[in-house]
């Protein structure tokens, strides 16, 4: 049933569109047809009782407009999702977005048959249908949209795309995700998957030049041999979020999306045999890592070096690398010969490099040493500055970001900064990072996982070549 | 050496205080001297060179101050630090904090003798000492600091106080936890402890009225029978983070302190062992456990009732208890008839309870039937709401928040909130949560783990009565 990746273009990027069940109230789909209707995508409401939507003219049915429409999306209530599926295949539609939830996941047999229907017409109609049970998609490089996120609150297109089964979620990771500066090429979300599911949407996103790292949110998985195969083609990083760990997830999960989860033991050992495939404890992680791997050079081996104001944080941090499976990079003496040049004499220069107060000062020549030392393959900045004497220095920060760009593309090591502090603080840093292509988070673990992940996804490239 | 904690009240309200080495120059410490100047406390600046301090006459020597001083506070550069100690004692201070680093850390012999020479004094000198390598301490019921950091942007007093070893820290995790709305009494830190140590900062603070939880960050252990007895006598909560858990680690806290670690995994077993002590992983799990702590009653049971609109965040959730040693609550069957009453036929009432976005509408009586039914002994809320119509639909919150609190109140159950969602949505909550005593983080693993300790800790209470 796999069509090529490029017939999918139509729903990312469609040249007419029609929202089933468009509504002025404030409801579910409100913010999405009022976006759709004002954008540039020609849009056409369909409603069966109203006039106007938005101002706009709205449609009786979908074959009264006078236009062949590419892409529907339909937001009526369940138990009319049928009819309005009938109607669009009447019209030529090429795909259909079904956002309405109340199907197979209620668990109630009246519409669990629905659901089997929509499957049914799918698998014969000469047409593609996301969900039911989503909110479809978001291409962040046209801005268009089928959810219910704000587009003027949004980043630019970047280079992380998702695919996740659910709706509510797949609405608000955008938001979030926008609000730590994580930029995304495509969000896909496909709820109850009667027809294109996390399968189409590797095989298009590895052909999708925007996309560098996929992120994929599962849940239920009905294809697994089809699954396991593809991940082994795709040859971009593949950063996994399943639940189902537990029985209580297992259960929870039917009665989400109204699919089997399988046995997640089988999926772990499976996940770890794939290359390129990274599997993630929650989406914090997840984007976290995503950053790094969309933003930095892969490193050449599993040293890190930690620079940082706090003592403390560079400590615990070191617990961590070992725990992850990297190294505390030994650096050579002409290394710590070459920061002490610059550094008050109460500095602690072995690595993890404390630079405590002095950190605005001292930060330039000890990462220009520890970039220059080839026993450093990846650099750690722990940022842990008051809000106070930062608010003073801040414009210090602009050259550290500055210099961490030019040295990252200079040697080819990945630098990620971990903050810990106000959330001005965070805010401040955030803002300016995407400019000079660093991630920033405030988890140092994440951080080193990503480097950790990264560290392995080379090591694989490496082999196959 | 103990002596009774009352005695040490001069350092969180000293009646008198000297800042040897104020500066108006933009360093460490101008902060602190600039606001303790200009602030209710009877300060004084002493400095060698200088007329004035921000327009307040200096001192050249702390015996020219024309009054008795409680509290001398000590930023000279490390070679001077031990003749102005000399100076203090001769003054007949009662205590020292000494913000100064560059001691035992550094590893440099002429600087860990001179921390000796000071641990000499503080021995047989009629005089308290908090440092050196610190930023000593801040109480938040008087305003009262001797941090960096600015008090017009810090919480009203709370009811968790933090005792940390490493300076920097101190004042960022006080930083962060603000912009966070965690409330603290008092934060302590001190360095390389010559004298004053976590010993007896737990002995003062458990005879503190303003605080209910105790939050503890430990590098090196000097005096580890002494601290097991204590932490055994403690009645209030106490939350560890302990690092130097790995080798590297373990050197890193040498050379960031200058203290031993000791072998981590004896204090793993021992704070397994005493009632009342949970470690934790980090400082954010460290500060969201402590603020379920502070803010909600003790569970009568481990089983967790979820309410969320995002089912995928709710199964994720569900993989989260039953790792932590929590149930999921089995709902009695009246409680789902209620909740089924209010909700529209699409929602999932087994819990975890998908509310989907028709959240706003019906938490109340959902929350309300959980809160009713005896299976349910704690509930999280997963809030997961785009931006957009959370903007539309916010004023909800309140009516929400209200509840929560009058139900909290009324059964005795904890509830805790988990938001995922933009900085927006966020900050939006955080702002209004103070008020109805609720606590708001972003991972549910911190609440789960957060509301299996708070039974645990109940569990042992039983057990003592």
């Amino acid at each position: 049933m796999s069509v090529k990746s490029n017939s999918l273009d139509f729903f990312f990027n469609p040249k007419t569109v029609a929202i089933i069940g468009a509504s002025e109230s404030l409801k579910f789909g409100y913010t999405m047809t009022n976006y759709l209707l004002k954008s540039s995508f020609k849009t056409y409401p369909v409603n069966i009782s109203k006039e106007k939507i938005f101002g706009y003219k709205a449609y009786k049915r979908i074959s009264d407009i006078p236009e062949q429409i590419e892409l529907a999306i339909i937001i009526v209530p369940n138990e009319n999702v049928l009819e309005a599926i009938k109607d669009c295949i009447k019209s030529n539609v090429k795909g259909i977005i079904i956002e309405t939830a109340g199907f197979a996941e209620t668990g109630i047999e009246k519409y669990v048959q629905i659901q089997h229907e929509i499957e049914e017409i799918a698998k014969t109609a000469n047409i593609r249908i996301i969900g039911p049970n989503c909110v479809g998609i978001t291409n962040f490089n046209n801005n268009f949209t089928t959810t219910d996120v704000e587009f003027d609150k949004l980043l630019e297109g970047g280079k992380i795309s998702i695919i996740a089964q659910s709706g509510v979620l797949g609405n608000v990771v955008v938001d979030w995700a926008s609000s730590q500066k994580v930029a995304f090429a495509k969000s896909i979300t496909f709820g109850n998957k009667v027809d294109v599911d996390e399968i189409d949407m590797l095989e298009y996103l590895e052909n999708d030049p925007y996309t560098k790292v996929i992120t994929l949110y599962l849940e239920g998985v009905k294809k697994g041999r089809k699954l396991i195969e593809i991940l082994k083609r795709v040859t971009k990083p593949v950063i996994v979020l399943k639940n189902g760990r537990s029985k209580a997830g297992f259960n929870a999960i039917k009665s989400h999306t109204g699919s089997i989860a399988g046995d997640d033991k089988i999926y772990d050992a499976i996940f770890k045999q794939l290359p390129g495939v990274f599997r993630v404890d929650n989406f914090y992680e997840m984007f976290d890592i995503a950053q790094i791997f969309a933003t930095q050079p892969l490193p050449n081996g599993k040293n890190v070096a930690i620079i940082t104001a706090s003592g403390s944080l560079g400590s615990l941090a070191c617990d961590q690398i070992e725990q992850i499976g990297l190294n505390l990079a030994p650096l050579k003496k002409s290394t710590i010969e070459q920061m002490k040049k610059d550094s008050p004499n109460w500095t602690s220069l072995r690595n993890p490099i404390d630079l405590g107060p002095s950190v605005f000062a001292t930060f330039k020549p000890a990462l220009t040493a520890l970039m220059n030392d080839e026993n450093v393959h990846a650099v750690l900045y722990i940022f842990a500055v008051p809000q106070k004497p930062l608010e003073t220095f801040s414009l210090t920060m602009i050259p550290q970001f500055r210099l961490i760009n030019k040295l990252v593309t200079k040697f080819k090591k990945p630098v990620t900064i971990c903050v810990f502090g106000s959330r001005w603080t965070l805010d401040y840093l955030l803002e300016e990072s995407p400019k000079y292509n660093i991630p920033i988070m405030t988890r140092t673990d994440h951080a080193l996982k990503g480097l950790k992940m990264m560290y392995d996804f080379k090591a694989i490239k490496e082999r196959k070549i």
